[in-house]
């Protein structure tokens, strides 16, 4: 909140491809990261790519990027930038983000990290090979950097919940419970993937993970798609959440991906989860909700109120014990330093700029950023051990390839 | 709440084993519900049943029982008692209430019907005979009667949720948390049937089908015992929730039952459901939570806000549509225009008394209770299928043996 | 929840006046308080008293009267009642409060305790004279007797709160939004002495005082009335809250109460305060809300979450510290221990049953209950000075006459 | 979220004093306004004012101001400069943005309008003189840029609530109540103007007339200072709202503003408020409520759920009636087509830039913003009635002075 004198840092060139709803808000994180916090770098906006030139100019402008690109590999021969960062749909991360690695590039992915674990397993590979040259890359999973996410984490690090024995982890979205919403491309398997599993269980896989500090070892689920055939978008299938029911399409396809995953966990050291990704859930905005009870005390996060966290300490005299709101808006707090007065609440793009800190001040120090690309197959692998075993019926093992 | 002119009906003789919180509760409800609804008969408390003379005396006297026995068998050949309510562990309902059935008294028994599958059939088939008889049966199922949940259950008979695709049920409570709890016999396999899965995965079974009007078709399942050894009570398992960890206790022994139970399901029709039933949920004192949505709508019920549904409508225009916070004390409401004006919640003893009141004007009108054996059996099929699944690691139909 | 085996004790012949809401309500709590509490006396519903002899025989039944009467005076000459409560309208409360504390008969007296300061000061000095008789009275602010209202005063004479700084009180309620609801005696200053002010302001000015222990000292308020013709109903004034608009009314009447009540005031000691009482809350059934903001802590309860108490202790660590949602249900919790587990609430009902409690104590233990008349008339006194400073515009002084 | 091609727009040169709190919060605005809604002038941060010029350069450069400048006045000649953004201590208001109005400048400036009515009147005249030359200028009122608050309004003007009867505004801080926090500027009369009074009451005054389409009429009030002597700072009364306190200050000062103000308020047309601000409300960070009961319907808004609105509709079904949570993120709402998809929620620094679309909007447009000075000025009047009232213990009227 106070005007600080910043000695000069180097210069952080910045590439990004995609410009759809993650390069917007992506955008918004470049611009504003250093100018709440102290980097050891500065970014600078390079250069934006995208395959239509009007369009990706014209987001240049409008996000603030100096220039724009139309082909991804461009990027990767320009001296003046450092760092690509991969806004794309699923099937082009491991492509892009490789080939950037490979040229030198820090990277930074959004999640999931891949389409597949054996997409993954390569970008592992490519970001090992590139840390021994000091080129550093990370996976998107913005929510960790929730204040009240990175304090449910501290907490359970410093021992104030105890033993894990449960989670409960939901990301229920509903913008698909109109039968006559058209078929985009998050509905389809050979673009992203997997549905509603990779695209927000993939989020309460990792803050489940983050938060607990455990790993997921075996996983019983199921899939289902609630509504197989749906009109086609008018120009072919569109990017973005929210494109309107196509009027007067010819023609239906069907959804090749699922509308809801669920599934049951246990975890190392004995926990167990009941995790739940849907676009199903009417009335459900965005709602990610994470419960652990642990043996000392419990933790609620509810993304609808994201600035709180909820703390049940079991070791409260029984008269007064109860679960706390926090308003997790107090200097002390991890990142609200930076923001402003106690009681002032951020948004759902600070998330972004959280990570564009944490990143450029990992580079800036010569460290690895996380979650690591390791971690983003960790995930990965998560969800194919979800899929499989609703495939088959049966429990599957997370066993992460190496 | 007004005082209406009762024209005499023919008196319900009660005989009730068993004197712990299912019984104090029980009682209030045979007290109390006369005193607010017009009922086809007038329940009469006739006599109380423990193996203790001392004490069952102490507790007739103290809930309001005419008299008592220390036999249930000697129940049964009294002429002035009519119907009998067992509120005994779940390893003697079988025996109680098939005998009471033979002897043609009517039943209610409290849940799980049974402690085994094989038992509640056997239950059944009993409650079919009687019921040619015109002998009524009845489990009790008390969350039913819960105004906010008996809403529930008409808005989705009146089809403002639409059809069914999620269901979310949970039960959580916390108070066997501290390993010094001791060893009660709702911790032993013998005595309880099972732990958290029976006793309370029971509860929210029913719940979640009866709101949906859906049976559960398949499970998929875990259970967990986080603490497997604990100290022995001072006197051997005691009764209750609420038993003090034994000072000085001089062995431990193990616990034979589940401390929780996750499981996800499919329902007849497509819908998905993800459940939960644990001792282990620090805080959680007694939330019972149940989130249906459907493709027109959706329902939360929370009973840490009993009086209250929470209903959202699809079809609402978007700018003011959102989660409706009904506080369910209308005149119009299940139940509570017997009751006090808008905004005097009820509390959960409220539950039982309407149980009454349903089981006796059913008795009165020579019609058969909701919900029956037969709903009690299907319950613990899903209950045994989840135990099987949980044994075995493969998904599980529910079959109902017939 | 467990049966005691209870030492003969002596009987309580209670008479009970007025057989409406309050006369339906006090018969349950007189009915229930010695089935849950160790009473040190047995209180025997002796006689029910209505102008009506056939209504009030219907309700002596429904209720559980043993007998009934037509004319109050009867209850004070009989041997056998010991005790007479008083739930009549207020402009009756002097009159018989006053002739059955001269009769020798215990008193408790519905709120507010009189029409008029005048008569509080009489029934205060009636009070006073049969206290030195050992004849007992209490005026019936039930809502002291939630658990969690008697836990938040707990609070406080403990200090969690420190010196008290702000009261935020507010009493809602909607019931009179309709411009047909009809001309009921609540709406009728002859009948009732004040509207929404007396009616429900004179409760939560006696919860704000009671649980700071502090006095109002001064105030400035203003009363306003927003529909101010009413339709009559069918047969005159009706009883009751819920009466529906008389079909094809004739004429209309004048509403001669205030509607609404606001006022802020200054307690003894510096804290300052604002109240609210409302018939005009549209949406706002019965809510009854009281923060308190002191040097070390706040509180807050909501009587839509009545089990609920809020707790805020200023001296916690900040990264934790937050109001914490004690849900009042605990053994240690005032009152709570003689009913259920742990997470099953209680409903408005059981404030009535505690009073009874608290009565009966105080009665057979040769001492006074509270809150006592001379505690009525102080809240007598706050109302007259909030009629007064609304009708002249400037503050007024709290005097209680002696 | 999408990117549009922007046609070239004039550019509108911004000078800005003061770079504190606000400075830090407007400077966020003006950089992303343009980034996310379509503006008719491209706003250009042309310098930053103040006092120190090692510090304002470094905040100029945190900040993203292309220069800097130690005297205000400096401001007002520079041809780049096209608006001044007045973002000082009340006590400067005024000369600042007269002096600007003068020179040709549009002003927004910082709430309170003033410190005094008679500021407040010169300030409008300087306004409307200069409106007559195109010159523009707004009161900064940023919270009735809330999603959220906007859909009040327009529920409000749609009659969606009916004729308003209540108002119930609070806004609660706790910054204070540590009594070792130190005598900052904002505890200063001559700084300041006032204390929670016009720092925060002067928000929900604004917020309640906005919202409901009324203005308050007549007021009584109290105002009170619960700790009367401060620690002075370590080197003078500092910025901020977040000081330390000052360890081993050698004396103390005297505290010349409120700590708290209540009131309460008659609106024309019969409708009556509740309103509140305060420093010493334990626990709450930055509390902001508004509830407004109409003949129609209700509305709530908490600032602690900024994304949410609470609206009560009475003509629904009485069965399914209940306050709806509306999630105040779709793109049909106020702004928020601009951003994120449904569910993901905006923060506290939002309000600011739509502060900025909106006046930039209206200055492109040639038309005058609100609210203008014309309406700061009436908020002043009412805090001076307020004031006035608490002096002299008698109700106030409202009379905007002309």
């Amino acid at each position: 909140m106070t005007a600080r004198t910043a000695a000069p840092v180097p210069t952080l060139g910045v590439g990004m491809v995609g410009y759809s709803f993650m390069g917007a808000v992506h955008s918004q994180a470049w611009r504003t990261a250093g100018r709440f916090f102290d980097l050891p770098m500065a970014p600078e906006m390079v250069a934006l790519c995208g395959r239509d030139a009007t369009a990706v100019a014209a987001a240049a402008s409008r996000f603030g990027w100096a220039g724009h690109e139309t082909d991804w590999k461009a990027l990767l021969t320009r001296d003046d930038i450092h760092l690509v960062d991969v806004c794309t749909p699923g099937d082009t991360h491991a492509e892009i983000a490789i080939a950037a690695l490979e040229a030198g590039k820090h990277v930074m992915c959004e999640k999931p990290l891949a389409n597949s674990v054996a997409e993954a397993v390569e970008m592992v590979q490519a970001a090992e090979a590139a840390q021994a040259r000091g080129v550093r890359s990370m996976v998107a999973f913005n929510y960790r950097r929730i204040p009240a996410v990175a304090l449910a984490r501290k907490l359970v690090v410093e021992g104030r919940i105890g033993t894990v024995r449960h989670v409960r982890a939901q990301y229920l979205q509903d913008w698909i419970v109109d039968p006559e919403f058209p078929l985009v491309w998050r509905l389809q398997k050979d673009k992203a993937g997997s549905g509603a599993l990779g695209d927000v269980g993939a989020h309460v896989i990792d803050l489940a993970q983050h938060v607990t500090g455990l790993s997921i070892s075996s996983v019983s689920g199921l899939t289902t798609t609630f509504i197989t055939e749906r009109p086609l978008p008018a120009q072919g299938p569109t990017t973005g959440l929210t494109a309107s029911a196509a009027e007067g399409a010819p023609t239906t396809g069907t959804v090749t991906v699922d509308d809801a995953a669920l599934f049951i966990t246990r975890f190392e050291g004995g926990a167990v989860g009941s995790f739940e990704a849907t676009r199903f859930a009417t009335g459900r905005k965005n709602t990610i909700r994470l419960e652990v009870n642990g043996s000392e005390g419990s933790l609620v996060f509810d993304f609808e109120f994201m600035n709180e966290l909820q703390f049940h300490d079991r070791n409260e005299d029984p008269d007064t014990a109860g679960f706390r709101r926090i308003i997790v808006t107090e200097p002390s707090h991890p990142y609200v330093g930076a923001w402003w007065p106690p009681g002032h609440g951020l948004g759902y793009e600070h998330t972004f700029t959280h990570e564009v800190v944490d990143l450029v001040t990992a580079i800036g120090r010569g460290q690895d950023p996380t979650p690591s690309f390791a971690d983003g197959l960790q995930v990965q692998t998560v969800l194919a051990a979800v899929e499989r075993s609703a495939a088959e019926g049966t429990w599957q093992d997370v066993v992460v390839p190496s």
